[in-house]
């Protein structure tokens, strides 16, 4: 059976797993489902697909998987999967691991809040948060990003992990990216950061672009938006 | 060489680790430093242990390696770790990743800002959060331990995945169990979970209460000051 992937694009664990799809040529179905609309939040849902009511999810001939980095490593050892993408070598991987780890309680933990503050609850369910107390997840979040520029991309190397593409920079990329949708720049004054994106981007595309495209569209909307 | 571990016990992945090693006799030098007096900020920290100044990490023969769920995947590559607990196979192993990864955007990210406000800054920077401030993040610990016992321990699995001790019980135990340095009991209430943390512990004794040794000084200590 073909493995089914059930996704939101506008997730970022979503486009990272929809870009490593992508990437490896794995042959999948995709199963859409809005957050928006609370998909993911109905009983068919949590009683069919996965209780933990989180994107994304997958099913791989009736092993139901979630957590996107989770669901990285399994499909490393049960598909095609580049081995300088996720390698198996145990210290090549634990530099790759090192980051995902990081990533979760850095950029995923401390970016993110800003971005469902200023972004998601408004947008899609009418919650406004004052600019003063939206300010500290602000701040957070320029922290966490000046972390990235000067812990994970001050060195020579081309990726986050020396000159070839891996996951964690998939994984930090889409993250990163989505922050655009604020209105906020994550590039402007991180150099290192802003040609690591671009050099991501290219590498990854057109999967790159594909999986931003709703992304980009929200983020140019909002830039037209704020000039009027 | 032998293989050194940079810890403090006070930290919830540093106990973790402490616990993988001992259980599996893996010989290893700890090297104990204090993030009370700030021993991971130093510029020594920084230079020659790791430029992210945060613990645990480990030095296998001049392979430095942070992130303690990283460094738990590296040792079941390069130790004899059993395969039950922390498993090769794809699809056990995901199992245990599934909650490794839930377990950093979830019970750390969730329930450790409480306990940092409420214990870690007035006892050790004499910063005291008014009760008002406090009080989100005591109810985002309260709804994250509800979780964990609604949708991990909701089966009649003796473990977090079956019925044999896993890496994934390990992390949600040492998690969990420094709440009650804050006076708060996560077992009141919580049936599962109760059993749970008291199976985990007599399965991993006397390491657990080995490394537990300081939180459950500190959490007797505050109950007797709290009866004053």
């Amino acid at each position: 059976m073909v493995l089914t992937v059930y996704i939101d694009l506008l997730s970022q664990p979503c486009r990272a797993l929809y870009i490593t799809l992508k990437l490896h040529n794995v042959t999948f179905k995709p199963q859409y489902i809005s957050i928006e609309k609370g998909e993911h939040r109905t009983s068919e849902f949590t009683q069919n697909i996965s209780r933990f009511n989180k994107l994304p999810v997958i099913d791989d001939d009736g092993f139901k998987l979630t957590e996107s980095v989770g669901i990285l490593r399994y499909l490393a050892k049960t598909k095609t999967i580049r081995d300088s993408y996720y390698p198996q070598d145990a210290k090549k991987q634990a530099r790759v691991d090192e980051f995902l780890e990081w990533h979760h309680t850095n950029l995923r933990s401390l970016c993110s809040p800003y971005f469902i503050r200023k972004w998601i609850l408004p947008k899609f369910f009418g919650k406004v948060t004052p600019a003063d107390k939206l300010r500290p997840y602000f701040n957070q979040m320029v922290a966490c990003l000046d972390n990235m520029e000067r812990l994970w991309l001050n060195s020579d190397g081309l990726y986050i992990i020396g000159d070839q593409l891996t996951a964690a920079d998939i994984w930090a990329a889409c993250e990163i990216e989505q922050l655009t949708m604020t209105g906020y720049d994550p590039k402007i004054g991180r150099p290192k950061l802003a040609a690591f994106l671009e050099r991501v981007r290219n590498e990854t595309n057109p999967y790159f672009d594909e999986a931003h495209k709703e992304v980009y569209e929200y983020a140019e909307l909002d830039k037209k938006n704020s000039k009027l």
